[in-house]
């Protein structure tokens, strides 16, 4: 089913399910923590991936599939900075080259598998999968501030069972607060459309509320409660097929003395599509305040937990009515003003695709 | 492997797996006591329909799809007579209007759901999925006597993985009872084929049973015991590819003075296809006696779910071998005098589903 | 996804995924103890077959599908030598001649199933599922000897999901024992090539370990202990598509008077496939010990249930990175000197499938 949704690709709105993954981007592979000496076995662009750490604490990424029998490389162990197939021991070199075939001392030239740059740029892990000679510099620096001391962080992770960019136009619109997230994030006064503005290598926006109430998880971190009338400053950005991010400003005008005027928040949206109907969702949620306590912390961690799986299951139901419903993608789509972020996005991932499409 | 069965439409026996179900007909949704003040999503004919009561009590039927991002408008929630898309909070009225944008003032006029006709018909309300303008005039009428006071009745429903034509084709031969149900229904003189008659409408069947003994659950329910003979008029009817139905008049001539010498048992096999390979099956069975005390109707009940387990576990034993056997529907069908009703069945609905595809 | 793998017979290794079972040939049904006076349905080749004992011993098999309405025959019961459908009792004799149709006297001619020949030869029952004409002699004979007293033998069952030829290729390159099972079988000097010999109708490797200690389920079964140097032969043999066996002797040439010298275990691997990715395993492990104590015997069973789990682990993940990695088959392979063996079964098995085809 997937396979005629994605050979049709006709209408605009081909792009939320149709493979819409371009491989020369950065992905994230996992989070940097989840990587050690234990080879890892992921599945990222429809491929299997095995990370592991070598000795000196840099991350190898490999194709996880011995060319011998095809066994996974993962089925095996690390011996030194190699991986040894669990197989028949073949042993590769982080560079993907076999280095050791037990049964004999000839290794033939074309035994080696591919081998995936690498970089691990805490909280995360990115690889490069695409073509190594159109490989760009660095993943986007935006997803750093979580290893940063000033800010206490939270994070979590799911698979969903869906395309990955109606994750990504989720969290560009902003008005599902009142619906998805009414009895949870409680943000119920983001009615409007926000400001959007695009430039060449991302989608923002921004709406701002003047003289408004905290929602719960703000009113309570900040301790400014929910009764007294502050600013909030909300904007957000597409950054690459690979991530989102979202924060929100907090400005106190009325802080007593001694107290902090200005609090920020802030958010990671990371997907990274197994196939074009699943996905992991990878999230950071902090405050820039350093040390906040475990408590608070927690109740944070579990109401953003909550809120993220009522995005899932609408995501995956929406998903669900796109494949089992014989109009598939001939269904019309209501474009409003609220979309305008989420359009822009698309027509930013599908010029990349396009881009690599032809070379 | 269903759609390479379902284009290869050759053989007169493909009728009991291809797409075989006419839209151009009235199909029970639900049953009545179902449908209430939260939208129900159900599955009809491989759509997605979401169903409601109204205010004023009647009941709405709306594609469970909003145009606006896809999300399933039963994910929301209704208000007044309309429904809120629970993702960004579009509002439709039950004739699928877009009545409400939350984010601005102005609606697409395209913005709007199709609404299917409706007619709730205790027990069941029913559902036209077919061209507007083909639309025939109300559902069958011989399902409403479970709302008959003067009868007493019990009810099921069950999922089962095959196609709904199976089902119907096994309720008009009913020589399955000695070999199905030998040990629940325990009606094991059903051996011969029954009269066959074929009118404009329908199919029926009829089948006299002079100076038998009753089976274990009539015997109970009527008093008359196992061992006195009576006489049993079997007959049933396929009326639409939504609706079989079937009776059973018991005889009793020597009934003592006081007593009653007639009793009528009735059944309702109602079957709704989700998709070609999957159908829900709704049944009620009754006694035109009024009040029947609480055990035995629960008896009754039981035994019935018992027996229609039997026929969902054949049926599905059956499919099984069609899809998963090479050779799918390339293989003898063997036809016997007692197939008349179920063959002149499928020619019904062969001819109903030609009538349709020429407009 | 199967499909498209299969259709596509370019490669030479497209012999380990594509439909590689001939039918000319002699398939294991199930062991000999499994079939009874009970209805006994299997899948073998993509087939559903039912199988039963006669009253005089010997087994029916028919295939699973009643020319009727298409229920399993399985679903009913033995009437005598013949099988009664569960739906309506049309009754099948061991020939697969309807013999009787309860609602009529006319049985149509061409009211009958497929029956195919049997050998029941202990432990296992073997069925002829090819074209009758080129039937063979009997079944291969070495799978006999768990039926000779002069062995003790435990045996086990598993069903894979997998190519069968994975499991057939797996026991044909035992350099993976030091990988596979080197916490298990612990069998950690099998480095090399064994010897390769390619007869008509076999291919057999022939592997010497002179002077070596023994593993520890052979060291505890012979009493030999794991210190003392001893004689290991192992040979083994791609018999037929439907079985492998091996072998191991042991020669300890300074046995003390009074004591066995010369020690053989043997292995049977039977593959039955269901569908192209599936099979059921089933083996057979035995010593030339007659009636080992109860508790060795269990040890034997239990180490090899825990190695021969392990081979299926490998081999299911295998197959997934085969069936979901997009390039499937198009991926290098690399053989090496290990892989002589299974390199050579696979030749015979694809030139007895050419044969096959070409009539």
């Amino acid at each position: 089913m997937t396979t005629s949704l994605v050979n049709n690709p006709t209408a605009d709105n081909q792009t939320i399910i149709k493979p819409n993954y371009p491989r020369n981007c950065w992905w994230v592979a996992t989070t940097s923590e989840k990587v050690g000496r234990e080879p890892l076995a992921l599945k990222m662009l429809d491929m299997s991936v095995v990370l592991y750490r070598k000795e000196d604490g840099s991350v190898a990424a490999l194709d996880d599939r011995c060319p011998h029998r095809w066994a996974p490389l993962s089925s095996g162990k690390l011996v030194g900075d190699d991986i040894q197939c669990g197989y028949h021991g073949f042993t590769f070199n982080p560079e993907g080259e076999c280095v050791r075939i037990p049964s004999q001392p000839q290794i033939p030239s074309r035994c080696r598998v591919r081998s995936y740059p690498v970089v691990d740029q805490p909280p995360f892990v990115w690889v490069w999968m695409g073509d190594p000679e159109k490989i760009v510099e660095g993943p986007p620096v935006e997803a750093q501030w979580p290893a940063d001391p000033n800010y206490s962080s939270w994070s979590g992770e799911t698979l969903a069972e869906g395309n990955y960019m109606l994750l990504k136009e989720n969290v560009l619109d902003l008005t599902h607060f009142g619906y998805v997230h009414a009895t949870s994030f409680k943000i119920l006064d983001w009615v409007g459309a926000p400001t959007v503005m695009v430039t060449e290598d991302r989608v923002s926006f921004r709406q701002e509320f003047i003289g408004c109430n905290l929602p719960p998880m703000f009113a309570e971190v900040t301790a400014i409660g929910t009764e007294k009338k502050v600013n909030r400053y909300n904007y957000g950005s597409y950054v690459s097929p690979a991530l989102n991010v979202a924060a929100l400003d907090i400005e106190d005008h009325e802080a007593e003395a001694g107290k902090r005027k200005n609090f920020q928040f802030r958010v990671i949206h990371v997907t990274t599509p197994e196939t074009p109907t699943r996905f992991r969702y990878m999230w950071f949620g902090g405050f820039d305040i350093p040390d906040m306590d475990p408590e608070t912390l927690q109740m944070c961690k579990t109401l953003t937990e909550i809120g993220f799986a009522e995005d899932k299951a609408i995501i995956e139901a929406l998903h669900r009515n796109i494949m089992e419903d014989p109009r598939h993608l001939d269904y019309p789509e209501i474009i409003v003003q609220t979309d305008q972020a989420a359009i822009q996005a698309r027509r930013k991932l599908m010029a990349q695709i396009e881009k690599e499409k032809n070379g």
